[in-house]
């Protein structure tokens, strides 16, 4: 066990070494954003789906419904920017929300965020194997096990403690932004050249009509190009000084560039009548158009393919840091916020991927299926951070506050528009599940809470008094099996710490009792041993009794202490071969309702087998 | 949990209700005969299918087969009834072989016959659904969440403590052989007066042509009739007195009926050239061709039905009884001797329906694919059980001891034959599984016995001297994870059974064992508390090696005593909010090999949460 989770994790880390690395702008921009940028693959994927229903009249909009989607998208990255100049030291959703709104809109924010992590890792994941699927059309049959193949990658690497801040996250960034957007300047040029494509010509068939309500469905699907830009204003501390008009800058870069690409990829599509078969994705279509069957599409597609992975890994980043937050709260168990060996919150990230496995088993490892879940609670967290900020700057004021209030005013008003939009129209699709989850998380973080301060009253020092006790003699009760070597070292143990000891053998069959007794006499004439009968042949049952009936008698305010002879074998699989009765006896002394309040001691003496 | 275990299982027992009912033989025949008698309905299936892939020249040897078959059956029956004469106490095949031959070919025997027992479950709960399903076709498709059903419903009515001995078990019994009967006197009666059917002109395709082979593994198949036939032997103790004569009576009526049944069904069948479809038995496609579509056939299909549930019964009477045994000679864990809440075997039965499931759930539900499993192990037992008596006549003479050993040497030879034949011509088909599992299963048996022998020599008082042990003040030491109410009375009952008590503090974090030392000598000025330094954040190994160290530093020839303040929650649930640190503090001490040797004494202070 040790060595494989040495290979797989590597070697325990010194918790001295726990310290970031400062980010240049390059870095930093390759750090947080991955999601944000590889958005465009799932996005305009939907907003293709929305609208090919209604045929050529349909797809003529995605156009406008991009740029609306653009339009946002500036709205929201300004909003950000402002985020930034407020909180400094780094100001998630979370913290901006119970900051300023107060505990339960931060928690409703955390609750958006938690399931929006476990959905972007899902998303992306499954975005990164239909990229690649669409390469090699054989490998779209083995979907589910091609995006938990890369789950578990991902979780391997996250254990060992892969930042997200490293060279190698890097590479597949740049390598994304290089290959796409040298690919769109030369599908300009092109289109430039060729003229505009013939939609119609290629769609004859169309289920539907344009109408108000597939507009807002394809607005509300394309909504997802926006997710993963509020990451740069969860991680200001790690830019290099000054720290907050750096990530300001990385964060203008970035929204220019999901711009340039979202709108480059939406305008040539549209433009030359791109329209992908079953099996492919728009984008791998419009590669397909742009640059054939060659080498070059399939490093197009390769690079779509290993962003998405890496845009899944920030998922591995942020969740496991905001489950810790929250723990700390006392919102999550504490256990979230334990370092494991390699200075990573093991428990999150063991969170996160098995919650994304379940989803991407459940949702068939269909993208598509699991967007409808994805958007709500994104722009829910976007709009309760930017509400925060409105609250911030009307408290802090300074200089043009009101100017800022506004903008980000409209950031909360814009996203919140956009979330009822999403709910509403895509609430039967997949939609409801968030909004149901979201209240229930909601509910277990509470709950969580009062359970941690409901313990720390009960352990408060508070109101104790400690009066010297009186030391009575321990009464010390040693159940028995048998006469054997075992019960020696508990028999002798008891002796030396009291001279209240009493044997006690359970008799299952008529007539043992009396067998053991002759025995215990021969090695222990001066040890009082009881028999106690056993006519249903529990062993338990008639122990606690026994305990109970000999507490009522001596009445002297302690309850007699357990001394178990314990028989610990030499490999684990000779338990099998044993009635674990020790354990069941302590299991039953511990957890059994009726004895809430006794609290028994209980004096183990193992017996440990050499083979 | 207990009022779900109350409602399915019932109350619990006193041990003092356990004694067999004595059963005339009317019952005892419904007893034991439901497995044997049931085996027609596979065994004329196997027979069909072996030659069918000959065509009609193929199924003309059904009849001389049917014949050689029920020679054998003839021949096993007659060496049974003599090992009732031989045992009249009850002669399984384990005492039979262990007792004549030695411990191996009893060891063998036993596995052979633990096979056999799960073997006869599977296959005919399979056998059951396959006879409903071809009167109702829509069944097909759910065979095997039915036969998991039939067997969850066994499998709690035997938890409850069904005795095959009930009258209720007597009635499918009865009603089978009533219905059964009536329609062979019918169908005579009809082939009688019809004259024989046509088989040329119902099979123009063959596959292959008649040869050794295929009548080998004909025959092979149809061997599976005999399984049940030992049953009688195994229980004489549960019939009035003279128990052995009313025994060997009822033997002899139950294999004549074996072979009317048999012979009756397999001559009808070709007779007048039925032959089934593809998703039908055989069975009901004579009844069928006899009976219509009416009402008498579905009741044909039903008390097949029945039966061949009740023979799976006989395995949860008969496999727990065998385990049991073997667990007292030290063969198996001793966990199988437990009797339950309601008298019964619980460890057997859980084992055998968990094993029978997975059985089925392997082999598609298809009886077919579980025939070449079957007869082997059956076989196998039988030969050894026979070889035995051979044995027994030669140790104890007496009158016709020659004639009776020739007569069960004559039985083990044939049935040898037989273990040669269906092991030979159904190796590939799925023999080969139970011919490895046997030996496999005896090395664990055999494994078991020497582990359990280990234990009992490791516990025997036999060269101990018991001499007065020099009793040594304990030195305790408490781990604390903080000053708090918890650890009050852990402190308490230390010091209430030693001088030499020191609380002990795993430091994860730096500086934060100067904050706890400052509380703690609030409270306890003047008990020692060290402070362990842990960097890689580990709680157990600083904890165990302080331990280690601190004996090491004494040398006064006592370990370390571990007083842990345990932490107990109120309802299960909570437990999942806090590290369950005393649990692994104990599972480290108990289980880790380093300490293989080391018996290090813990003492469990309780402190239950409240809420």
């Amino acid at each position: 066990m040790s060595i494989i989770k040495h290979l797989l994790i590597g070697s325990p880390l010194s918790t001295h070494l726990l310290q970031e690395k400062r980010l240049n702008k390059i870095r930093a921009l390759a750090a947080f954003s991955p999601d944000a940028l590889s958005s465009i693959a799932y996005a305009n994927q939907e907003i293709f789906l929305g609208l090919v229903v209604a045929g050529s009249a349909g797809l003529s909009l995605s156009w406008p419904i991009g740029l609306a989607i653009t339009g946002l998208l500036v709205l929201v990255a300004f909003s950000y920017y402002q985020t930034i100049q407020g909180y400094p030291t780094g100001g998630g959703s979370y913290v901006v929300a119970r900051r300023n709104l107060g505990t339960l809109p931060g928690v409703i924010a955390a609750s958006a965020l938690l399931i929006g992590y476990i959905l972007t890792a899902a998303v992306s994941l499954t975005a990164g194997v239909a990229a690649i699927a669409s390469a090699f059309p054989a490998l779209w049959a083995h979907r589910i096990i091609l995006a938990l193949l890369f789950l578990l990658l991902i979780t391997l690497l996250n254990l060992r403690g892969l930042r997200e801040t490293g060279t190698l996250m890097a590479i597949p960034v740049y390598f994304f932004l290089f290959s796409y957007l040298s690919m769109l300047v030369y599908g300009v040029v092109r289109a430039f050249i060729e003229g505009p494509g013939d939609l119609s010509s290629t769609f004859p068939i169309t289920t539907q009509t344009v109408n108000t309500v597939l507009v807002l469905r394809t607005f509300a699907a394309g909504c997802t190009a926006l997710t993963g830009i509020e990451a740069i204003s969860n991680g200001i501390p790690a830019f290099h000084p000054p720290e907050a008009p750096n990530a300001r800058k990385t964060l203008a870069v970035m929204a220019i560039l999901m711009g340039i690409l979202f709108v480059g990829s939406i305008g040539l599509t549209q433009f030359m009548a791109v329209v992908p078969g079953a099996q492919e994705t728009v984008l791998s279509a419009l590669a397909h158009r742009l640059l054939g069957s060659g080498f070059a599409y399939y490093i197009i597609q390769a690079s779509t393919m290993l962003i998405l992975v890496v845009a899944a890994n920030t998922s591995f980043a942020g969740f496991p840091r905001l489950a810790a937050i929250l723990a700390a709260d006392n919102f999550l168990p504490h256990q979230m916020t334990n370092l494991g060996d390699r200075l990573v919150f093991n428990n999150g990230i063991l969170a996160l991927s098995f919650v994304t496995g379940i989803l991407i088993i459940v949702f068939g490892g269909d993208t598509h299926a699991l967007i409808p879940l994805f958007a709500v609670g994104v722009f829910l967290a976007f709009t309760l951070s930017q509400a925060g900020m409105v609250v911030h700057w009307w408290r802090v004021r300074g200089k043009l506050w009101i100017f800022k209030s506004f903008v980000n005013g409209l950031g909360a008003i814009a996203t919140l528009v956009a979330v009822i939009i999403i709910a509403g129209s895509k609430f039967v699709e997949g939609a409801w599940i968030t909004i149901l989850l979201i209240p229930l998380l909601i509910f277990i973080l509470y709950n969580i809470r009062a359970h941690y301060r409901g313990v720390a009253q009960q352990l408060s020092m508070d109101s104790v008094s400690l009066k010297e006790p009186i030391h009575l003699q321990p009464r010390l009760v040693i159940p028995i099996s048998g006469v054997h070597r075992g019960v020696i070292d508990a028999v002798n143990f008891a002796c030396s710490i009291s001279q209240d000891v009493t044997a006690v053998y359970i008799e299952l069959e008529d007539g043992a009792g009396e067998r053991i007794r002759q025995r215990w006499l021969q090695y222990w004439p001066n040890l009082p041993l009881a028999i106690v009968p056993s006519p249903y042949r529990s062993i338990i049952n008639p122990l606690l009794n026994y305990l109970d009936e000999a507490d009522r008698q001596h009445a002297d305010g302690q309850l007699s202490v357990l001394v178990l002879p314990e028989f610990v074998p030499a490999h684990w699989w000779q338990g099998l071969l044993h009635n674990q009765t020790a354990w069941l006896i302590k299991a039953a002394l511990l957890y059994r309702r009726r004895h809430q309040g006794f609290q028994r001691v209980i004096i183990d003496v193992p017996f440990h087998l050499q083979r």
